[in-house]
């Protein structure tokens, strides 16, 4: 059996403040009539039947989620009462598929990236999935299209096997680089972004987690003694509090041995920032990309999002100006990835931090 | 008797978005916790009392006004059913006045205009109303303090007496120039701004608007014979209708014989766009002006206007961002001019310009 584990937990604070803590963006509209949860829920029917389809969110979210993907089960909505980074959030849902399916395929999906070729993605995920019955951990890589700084990379060693797409052991895992560093990885090749996404066997991924893993390994067994129990929340939270922020990267890929990347061939944009929408809306005539009412005059170049009221912008270009009816945003493009540490000024300050984050 | 008209009726777009159709600039508070026409009216009662301040507003204004300035006497607010001008706005407060006192010494002054040092606008007040019983029509004269080529200049001629302030003959009233000669007049000396301020004998005026604007006159005698009636505010629609839209300098002072001005030692700031707050707000360490909640990074000489709702800014220099609930403004503060061209443009497109004008 597949199942298909959907990662819809994230704060997506590089998108603020269309993104905000209780609609982070996973569940906002962007570039597509449906949120991007939904888009991810449908790739995810693309490869599986809904009961076999799991989401993992923080408690918070689960209600606009069950509104959102109502066909999913309820029981498949996995609530975490803490953000304890990607390794925690796939362990609990790894023993909780485990307990209905000791012999699963499973699929990571993070929720809030939009991919649009679902004939590729099936296929790349076919040929991940694969390379699972060698006991392989598959990380999906994407081809750089740019010297990009901002995600991590990974560094392919040999291809295995002759299929299409093609399997490649993986070298090294590489951390966000500096921009000199990321146009060597573009210009030599060989080099991937980690996507996050990622697909193994319950049974591999748990083994993986006793050896390299082994605190979370303990929690998590604990929890999987309460899951039918009347306890299973307050030990899923007992539990929780104890673990420590990891990804799965981190916890599991980089010190894992046989661990692969499948080159994934179809359109990929993780709409990391504001900059992401430059690639997922078109351009008018002055290269401005405009949502809602907008009245310029000399306006180039600019991101102008309005939501119910119109922004009006003159002699300006290269910017970013976000309108969400309680806070405006003006932001020099080339520093969109500087939100982050804006909205740590904003929390802050107490009177703000209680209605704009 | 010395009366003062207060010319209210303006739209100040310039100052948009914060300045709108129903709540015009003059109505608002800027640089003082009082409005604008609230601080004028504080001036003109340094010169007489409640009962001689007449205010010329358009229709839909007054209910504001006498709210603002209750102890303003309702009959003294002069609606105009029409937008017609200064020239018209002056002639219709001048037979009014005149209904009442034959010999009155009259004072006009825009009600958007920032001046504090009240003593020294008393005693230029005082100069030009001396003059004016010599049959003189009297205009304050702002002496530059750069070359703006937002203002008319009045190109001074000999000095008549040796009172303090000094008053000139005008030789010459001067369009808006260009910078060219903005410098040139600045540089020179001689010139100064037309500031709108007038001081006449209401029978001097009345005497130039026969000479110099036949048609105005008339229609203000016809007008003048139904003031006390019942179809008073009937025949002024009628009467105004037909008007020319025309202001008192083109109309009156650039033809009239014996026309003076007298130099405005006081400081003066008509806050003729959002620029015009530099000289009206503090600057903070990074040279913003700010008002309402802000939070930024590497934010520099902007000037950041809230209302209500916080504006976030990162990486941004020289930029003016309004936010007034409704509609943003972005401008680069080099072309806050443009405000104006860009209300034109909204007033095109018929679904923003139900909200937003």
């Amino acid at each position: 059996m597949l199942n298909v584990v959907i990662m819809a937990g994230g704060s997506g604070e590089r998108f603020w403040p269309k993104s905000r803590e209780k609609s982070p963006k996973q569940l906002l509209s962007i570039g597509s009539k449906n949120t991007m949860l939904q888009e991810t829920v449908k790739r995810a029917e693309a490869l599986t039947s809904p009961k076999n389809i799991f989401i993992v969110t923080r408690i918070g979210l689960e209600g606009e989620i069950q509104k959102q993907v109502s066909y999913i089960p309820k029981e498949n909505i996995i609530n975490e009462p803490f953000a304890r980074n990607t390794a925690a959030a796939i362990g609990l849902a790894n023993i909780i598929i485990q307990k209905r399916d000791k012999d699963s395929i499973t699929v990571v999906l993070p929720a809030d990236h939009i991919i649009k070729d679902i004939r590729q993605f099936k296929k790349t995920i076919a040929a991940a999935s694969k390379a699972t019955k060698e006991g392989r951990l598959v990380t999906i890589g994407i081809k750089p299209s740019y010297p990009e700084t901002g995600y991590g990379y990974i560094h392919r060693g040999d291809e295995i096997g002759s299929g299409s797409p093609s399997i490649f052991k993986v070298k090294e895992f590489r951390e966000k680089p500096d921009l000199k560093t990321a146009r060597k990885y573009f210009k030599k090749g060989g080099y991937y972004w980690n996507s996050g996404m990622f697909v193994w066997t319950t049974k591999r991924i748990e083994e993986a987690f006793k050896e390299y893993m082994p605190k979370l390994h303990n929690a998590l067994k604990v929890i999987e003694n309460s899951l039918s129990s009347p306890l299973r929340d307050k030990v899923i939270k007992e539990e929780y509090e104890k673990l420590e922020k990891i990804s799965i990267d981190r916890g599991v890929m980089e010190r894992a041995e046989n661990v692969s990347v499948v080159e994934g061939l179809f359109d990929w944009n993780d709409v990391g920032s504001w900059l992401a929408l430059e690639k997922v809306y078109k351009k008018d005539d002055d290269g401005n990309i405009v949502a809602g009412d907008h009245v310029g005059i000399d306006t180039k170049n600019c991101i102008l999002m309005g939501e119910g009221s119109p922004i009006t912008t003159i002699g300006v270009s290269d910017l970013i100006v976000v309108n969400t009816g309680d806070v405006v945003l003006v932001c020099k493009k080339t520093e969109a990835q500087k939100v982050k540490e804006l909205l740590k000024q904003i929390k802050k300050n107490k009177k703000l931090t209680l209605t704009l984050s």
